[in-house]
C-alpha cells in the first residue's frame, strides 16, 4: 500500500521555520518504543507529529505537569452491536482516549454485503477516530443460512487494497479451514500477506497450529491464560477482550503477570461494548487501567493499547507519537492512574468534531422484505415427543430439550412453560418460516420480535399466540426492522432500527432508554428476569453455538450439525 | 504484496495424515514470541514449518538435547565488498547460522544500475539464504560524480513490487532530505509505506526528527549508545553494526544493559564483513554471543537477530519457527553458549546446497571503458603552494594539506614523501582524469591501481612515475577491473575483478591470498604498514567524507563542498 508523502510540506514546521499548527508546550511525552517519558514541546502540523523539542505554535497548549500518550487502539470490534450509527460510538469512545478502531463489519455485511460495509466506513469517515475494516470472512456464517448477501472472495477483491481495509475479518468457520473448503481457501489466499483475524475458542493444539499455518494472525476468543499463551506461541497476536458481556481481561492478565510472559504478542479489544458501558467505565482506557491494577507496569499496559496492535496491523503511523505519526493524543493528568485530561484526534480536540451521522442510501433502510404472511403460518403441528429450545439464563448456549409439548389435536398450544418461536427470512421475501417451541422464556399474553438475529439477521419472534406474533412481525416490516413488544392485539412499543434492520438513526441515549423500557415490559409479561429478552432472542438463530437453534429453514441441531426431522405436515419446514 | 498461499497442500502434513518431509524429533524449539523453549517434534514440509507436536517424517533427525532457533538475519549489508560473488558469502555465512540478508547493492548499482542489482539477486537466488534488496537511494552518491549509472525514482519503480525488494536503501544524502531536493523526494515518496533505510551518523536531534518524519525507519550508523537510543526514541529500528572494520556492538550493547532499555527496537547487522572474518569468528552468531556475553539474556539476544529485524522489515514468515514460517533452522548443541551444531535452510542442511555462482551477463564483465590515454595525461603542473591529500593511518578521513610540492620547472616530481594520485573515469570513456598529490602513502618505484573506488568506482592509481601509473591503468583496462601492482615497467601481480570491476569470479580463499600477497608487495615498495593500501586507495574518491578527495573531475574539498581551484594549464581538470 502506497502511503501519502507529506514530508516536503511538513519539513518547514519540523525545522521550526514556520510556527506549527498546534504545539503541546512543556509536555512529558510517553515514548512507546523505549518506555521513557521524554520532555519538550510536541509540535503538530496538519494533524501529524513533526517534532519534539523547542517549538512555537499557532496554537499553544500548556501541558505542564501533563503526560501525552498516543491515542488508544481497539484492535477488534463490531460497531453494529450498539444499535446506533457507528459514528456515535466513535464520539462516545473518543472522550475515553480511543482513536483507532479495527472493525469487523460482519453484521452489516450479512444484511447488505459490501454496501453495508461501505456504509460503516462512510459513516465513520469524519468522526474523531481512525476506522479500519477487516472484510468479513464468514458471510453467511454457515452454508445453510438465509442471510441478505453472500460475500465471496471475488466480491472482496475490489476492496482489498482500499487504504481503510487491513485484511480479512475473523475466520469463525474453523471446520472450513481444516477441511480446506474451496471458497474459504479463496478468501484466505486473497489475503495472504495482509492481516487475517481469527476466532478460535478452545481449539486443540493441533487445530490451532493448522489455523496459524493458514495465515491467521490474531485471535480474540481466549477465555483462559493457557489458551491465550498457546496462541502467542503460534505467533498470533492475542487481542485480550473486555466488552460488555465477554470479559476475559482479568483472567488473562493475571496469567501474564504471574508467568512474567513477554507482552509484545498481547493487545486489547472490546469485540462488543455498549455505549452505556463505555460511558460508565471507559473503553480501551478501562483495559489499560485494569491491566495496570492487576500488576502490568503502566508503560507496558499502554504499549498493549498502542504499539502492539499498531505493529500487528501494520499501522506504522499510529500508536506512537514520534515524527510522522498521526497526532492522536491522550493528555493525562497523571500517568500512573491513567486519568485522562483531554483527547486530540489529528491534533484537534475530539469534542470539536461535529457529530453528523451519514444518511444511509435508501436501499440500506429498506432491508426487511417479507413474503405475504397469514396467521396460519405460525401453526405448529407436534407429535408425542418434540424438539424444543431450552434457554439457559446468562448463557448464549441453549439446551436441546425433547419433550411432550402442550397440544390440542396435534397442534402446539403455548403455555406458561412453553412459548412459541418463529424465524422468518426477511431479506429476499422467500417466505421461509420455521416455527418451534422454546422453554425458559416465560412470555405470556403477547409477543416480542427482533430483526437483529445473529448472524443472518432474519426476524425472530417469540410469543404465546399467533395473532400477536403476526402483528409483531408486521410491525417490524413496517419500521424496516427493530425491536417490538406486542400484547393483546396491540403494539405496545417499537424501537425502529431502520439502518439495515440493525441500527437506529437516533442518539444512543434514546435507544438505550427504549431498550430498557421494552425490557421492563417483557419482564412484566412474564419473561424470566435472568435473561435479557432481546439479546437472548438475537442469538437463538446462531447455528454455530450449541445446542439447538432455529433458522428460517427449521430447528437446527448444532451437535449433529443438521436440521431436526420435520413433522409430517411440514409446518416446521 | 500478495504472498503465495500454500496452506491447502501443507495441511495434510500438519494434521499428520501424511509423513512430513523432515521432522526434527525430540527437539526443544525456541519460541521467539514468548521466549520459551517448547518441546516436541518440529515437522517441516516443502521447506515450511507445519507443526510442533508428535510427528513422523520421511526424514527424521534426532534432536534429543538440542535446541532449535530460527535462522539469523543480517539486517543490513553490502555484498560486493567481499570482492567475490555474493553467493560465496551466503555459503560461508550460512554455516554460522545466518539465513536471511537484507542487502543494499549500491556498489553494483553505481557501476551498472538496476542490471547490477539484478545480478546480485540472481547470483543469490539458489544459495542457502533469503536475500532481499533495498534499492539504492544515492546512486550517484552526490550530484557531481561520474559513476556508471544514475538511479532515479522512475528507474526503481518497476522493481518496487518485486517480492525480493523490501524498500529503499540507506539514505546517505542527508542534506538532500533536509533541503527537500526534488529527486530525493521522488524516491522517498515512491517508497512510503515500505521500509526506508537510513544512514545517520551524528545528526542533531532535530535533524534526526526530520529524517524520521521523511519516513526513514532504520539506521545502522550509531557508534554511541546515546545516538542509538535517540534513534529508537524516534521510532527507528537500530541495526547494531558489527562488521570487519566498524565495530559498534560492545558500546551500544553495554549501554542497553546498563540502562535496561527495552530491546524491541534493536537488531544486528554487519554492513561490511569479510569472509575471512566470518570464518574466523562467525557472522550474526558472533553478535548474538557477544551481546549475551555483555549481559543481554540469550533469549533476547536471539530475538534481536530474528524476530526484531523480521518485524522491522515486514518478513512475517522469517525469524520464527511457528506454523507457516520458512524452515530456516539453527540447531544448537547448547542454548546458553549458542554453540551451533548444524544449520538448515528451507528444511535442508545448508551444506547440501551446491555452490554455483551465476555467470554475469557479458556487459557486466566489461565495465571498464577508458578513452585513449597517453603518459602525458599524468603530468601535474603545480604552483608555489598546492593542495595535497594527507593520508591518516587507520582512518577513512584525510587531511587537506597545503604545501610546496617537489617540482621541476613547475611540474610535480614525486618523491619519498609525496606520491602522485590520479582518478580516471572508467564507465563511459569520457576521458576525464584528475591528477593530484598525496602524502602518507610512501610508494616508491612503481604504482598500484584499483577499479574499486567508493562510491562511483572509477579507477584510482597512485605511484611515483607516470609510466608505471599508465601501465597499471592499462592493466586494469585489460582485465576489466581489479587490483594491480606495477613496478619498473612491469606488472608484478593483478587480481582481476571482472564482475562490474568489483568482484572476482574465483573462490574467496584465492582472492584473499592474492590481496595479501599484493599488500605485502606494496609494503615492500615503501607503503606505510599502518595503512591497507587497496582499501585506503578505494576511499580516496569518496566526496562525502572529510577532508580532501580526488575524483575524475578534480581535487574535491569536502569542507567547502567544492572542487579546488585548478592550476593554470588545466592538467588537474
Amino acid at each position: 500500500m502506497r502511503k501519502e508523502f507529506r514530508y516536503p510540506e511538513l519539513a518547514p514546521y519540523a525545522k521550526g521555520e514556520k510556527p506549527a499548527g498546534v504545539v503541546f508546550k512543556h509536555a512529558k511525552v510517553f515514548c512507546v518504543f523505549t518506555g521513557e517519558l521524554l520532555e519538550g514541546d510536541l509540535a503538530c502540523q496538519d494533524g501529524i507529529v513533526v517534532g519534539l523539542g523547542s517549538y512555537t505554535g499557532e496554537k499553544e497548549i500548556d501541558c505542564t505537569g501533563k503526560v501525552l500518550v498516543p491515542g488508544l487502539i481497539d484492535a477488534h470490534l463490531h460497531m453494529e452491536s450498539t444499535l446506533v450509527a457507528p459514528s456515535r460510538l466513535i464520539h462516545a469512545a473518543a472522550r475515553f482516549g480511543t482513536t483507532t478502531y479495527i472493525m469487523d463489519p460482519h453484521e452489516a455485511a450479512n444484511v447488505a454485503g459490501m454496501d453495508g460495509v461501505s456504509y460503516l466506513l462512510e459513516d465513520t469517515k469524519d468522526a474523531p477516530g481512525n476506522v479500519f475494516a477487516m472484510l468479513p470472512s464468514c458471510v453467511p456464517a454457515t452454508a445453510f443460512e438465509d442471510n441478505g448477501c453472500v460475500l465471496r472472495a471475488e466480491d472482496m477483491e475490489p476492496y482489498r487494497d482500499d487504504p481503510r481495509v487491513l485484511g480479512l475479518g475473523e475466520v469463525m468457520d474453523f471446520p472450513s479451514v481444516v477441511s480446506c473448503e474451496p471458497s474459504m481457501m479463496e478468501k484466505l489466499a486473497l489475503f495472504q500477506g495482509r492481516v487475517i483475524d481469527g476466532h478460535a475458542p478452545s481449539l486443540t493444539p493441533k487445530e490451532l497450529q493448522l489455523y496459524a499455518l493458514a495465515g491467521i494472525a490474531t485471535d480474540h476468543e481466549s477465555t483462559t491464560f493457557a489458551d491465550a499463551l498457546e496462541k502467542a506461541r503460534n505467533g498470533m497476536q492475542v487481542l485480550i477482550r473486555e466488552g460488555s458481556a465477554a470479559r476475559n481481561l482479568d483472567t488473562i492478565v493475571r496469567g501474564l503477570v504471574e508467568s512474567g510472559t513477554e507482552l509484545s504478542s498481547f493487545s486489547f479489544c472490546t469485540d462488543d461494548k455498549h455505549i452505556e458501558d463505555i460511558c460508565r467505565e471507559g473503553h480501551i482506557s478501562y483495559c489499560v487501567r485494569r491491566a495496570a491494577a492487576l500488576g502490568i507496569p503502566m508503560a507496558k499496559a499502554i504499549q498493549m493499547a498502542t504499539l502492539h496492535p499498531a505493529r500487528a496491523y501494520g499501522l506504522s503511523h499510529l500508536g506512537r507519537l514520534s515524527p510522522g505519526a498521526q497526532a492522536d493524543i491522550v493528555v493525562l493528568d497523571d500517568f500512573d492512574s491513567f486519568s485522562i485530561h483531554s483527547v486530540y484526534y489529528r491534533g484537534k480536540p475530539v469534542g470539536e468534531y461535529p457529530l453528523c451521522p451519514v444518511k444511509p442510501k435508501d436501499a440500506l433502510c429498506r432491508t426487511v422484505h417479507l413474503a405475504p404472511l397469514e396467521e396460519s403460518a405460525f401453526r405448529l403441528r407436534v407429535g408425542e415427543v418434540s424438539d424444543g429450545i431450552g434457554i439457559v439464563p446468562g448463557e448464549i448456549l441453549t439446551r436441546h430439550v425433547r419433550a411432550r409439548l402442550p397440544q390440542q389435536d396435534g397442534i402446539f398450544i403455548p403455555d406458561a412453560q412453553w412459548n412459541k418461536i418463529a424465524a422468518l427470512e426477511r431479506h429476499h421475501a422467500t417466505g421461509k418460516i420455521a416455527v418451534g417451541a422454546v422453554t425458559g422464556f416465560g412470555l405470556r399474553g403477547g409477543a416480542i420480535a427482533s430483526s437483529v438475529g445473529h448472524d443472518s439477521h432474519n426476524i425472530l419472534v417469540v410469543g404465546d399466540n399467533d395473532a400477536d406474533m403476526l402483528l409483531a412481525v408486521r410491525e417490524l416490516e413496517r419500521t424496516g426492522g427493530g425491536y417490538t413488544v406486542v400484547s393483546g392485539g396491540q403494539v405496545r412499543k417499537t424501537l425502529a432500527l431502520p439502518i439495515l434492520g440493525l441500527m437506529s438513526d437516533r442518539p444512543h441515549e434514546e435507544v438505550d432508554a427504549a431498550v430498557k423500557e421494552m425490557t421492563q415490559m417483557a419482564y412484566r409479561m412474564g419473561v424470566d428476569p435472568g435473561i435479557s429478552p432481546f439479546i437472548t432472542l438475537s442469538f437463538l438463530a446462531l447455528p454455530v453455538i450449541p445446542a439447538l437453534r432455529i433458522t428460517p429453514r427449521g430447528m437446527f441441531d448444532v451437535e449433529t450439525f443438521s436440521f431436526c426431522r420435520e413433522v409430517e405436515d411440514g409446518s416446521a419446514g
